[in-house]
């Protein structure tokens, strides 16, 4: 058997989410099916990152064996041709059968896209959460400072999170401002369920001063999910990016 | 009567064209039902540019008559609570009832964008042609020069066109590289029909050596369009502004 792994981007609009679920299109099952049109034999694909309904990608990653004699070069060209136009398979490496899609990644980079206007875009409503009244990005720049680090984020999970431990490191934060779009971007070696939603939603009320600049810091001590704001929408997240260690 | 003057945003993916059709949707009847809704009068909503079928909008403007008391601030909320997502009235100004949204109109500005990767992109397919093979953006900068100036663009317009004079004045033409997207933009005083996605799928033969870096200059010359290269798809295209004078 060889493994594979494939770098996965996709529009999440019209999907239950990565994760394969009976009666709901999923980017799992179509890539499960792609892979099993083009070798006759069914592939469990496992991907790094379970998005939800809606969630885009751009670097999602995920690994499966098989033992087709298709060249790792030649994978993203079979799978596109069978692949739905809103998935595409953007490159693919032969691995060692080691390597796990998701519990060997080492960082993850999530992108969360604010469309701050007085009227929502015609063009952009799946791809930015639509925020009317004006974000103040100094407020929200100062407001992420004490997230950067390793901390215990038991405040920033919701509810039917199973993760065993609730610490984990954010390596970076940035914020600015594209025209109408306002861009969260934040990169750590993993994150909790919904984390990176329950800041961007955190953020929004914070931007209007609807809560303080410090309540990071105080959901960060007190482990309290109920001194942060509401879960920003699912359309304004892409996973950007997983990295492993050694591999492109 | 009171003019008022849309400026319009919109996806074109799912419409066949900004002008109404019978027993297809369009952008333009879209826009008519939702003020019929909002007034219960009828009233024709003129474009600035008959936008075709997956071309989409940033600044398109429009212009309409009614008796309606509705003050042109409060025309954007009540069209974008009537109208679909992919849809949207982004500002109104009151007019003066000479000023004609298509006839009016002094300078337009247009975007044409190319997917410029091994693979296409699941996100942007809507919004960005896919041209898998490596375009030099020097070669197309150097090739689009002589379009400046007011030329006869005979050779740049499609079978269809209506135009009583094939006479244009191009104001600006600049290619720029974002990431995998490479962008046409082009303003002047307008254009024929087809003739940005005739330059645009003309410079994907000059970016990649299959013309010759004066196939413009050529066209000026000899009227021919034959000497051009391709249409290029529509979703590559979005109208980006039109300006009327004194008008913001």
């Amino acid at each position: 058997m060889n493994r594979f792994l494939l770098t996965v981007e996709y529009e999440g609009t019209n999907y239950s989410g990565w994760q394969r679920q009976l009666n709901h299109k999923s980017v799992q099952e179509e890539l499960e099916r792609a892979i099993e049109t083009a070798t006759r034999q069914f592939s469990t694909v496992m991907g790094a990152s379970r998005t939800d309904a809606g969630v885009h990608a751009l670097g999602q990653r995920a690994h499966f064996d098989t033992n087709a004699t298709i060249p790792s070069e030649k994978w993203p060209y079979v799978l596109n041709t069978l692949l739905p136009r809103d998935i595409r398979v953007s490159s693919c490496l032969r691995v060692h059968d080691t390597l796990h899609a998701r519990f060997s990644a080492r960082n993850k980079e999530y992108e969360y896209r604010y469309f701050n206007r007085r009227h929502h875009s015609a063009t952009r409503r799946n791809f930015a959460a639509f925020v009317p009244l004006p974000m103040d990005i100094d407020l929200m720049r100062q407001a992420v400072v004490p997230l950067v680090g390793t901390h215990d984020f038991a405040a920033f999970q919701a509810a039917g999170g199973t993760a065993k431990t609730t610490v984990r490191t954010i390596h970076s934060i940035t914020i600015d401002r594209q025209g109408d779009e306002i861009i969260l971007n934040i990169a750590g070696n993993a994150f909790l369920y919904n984390m990176v939603r329950i800041i961007a939603g955190t953020l929004i009320g914070i931007s209007q001063g609807k809560l303080p600049v410090d309540t990071f810091q105080q959901a960060l001590e007190s482990h309290d999910r109920l001194v942060m704001g509401i879960t920003a929408p699912a359309c304004g997240l892409t996973l950007v990016k997983i990295h492993y260690e050694g591999l492109p």
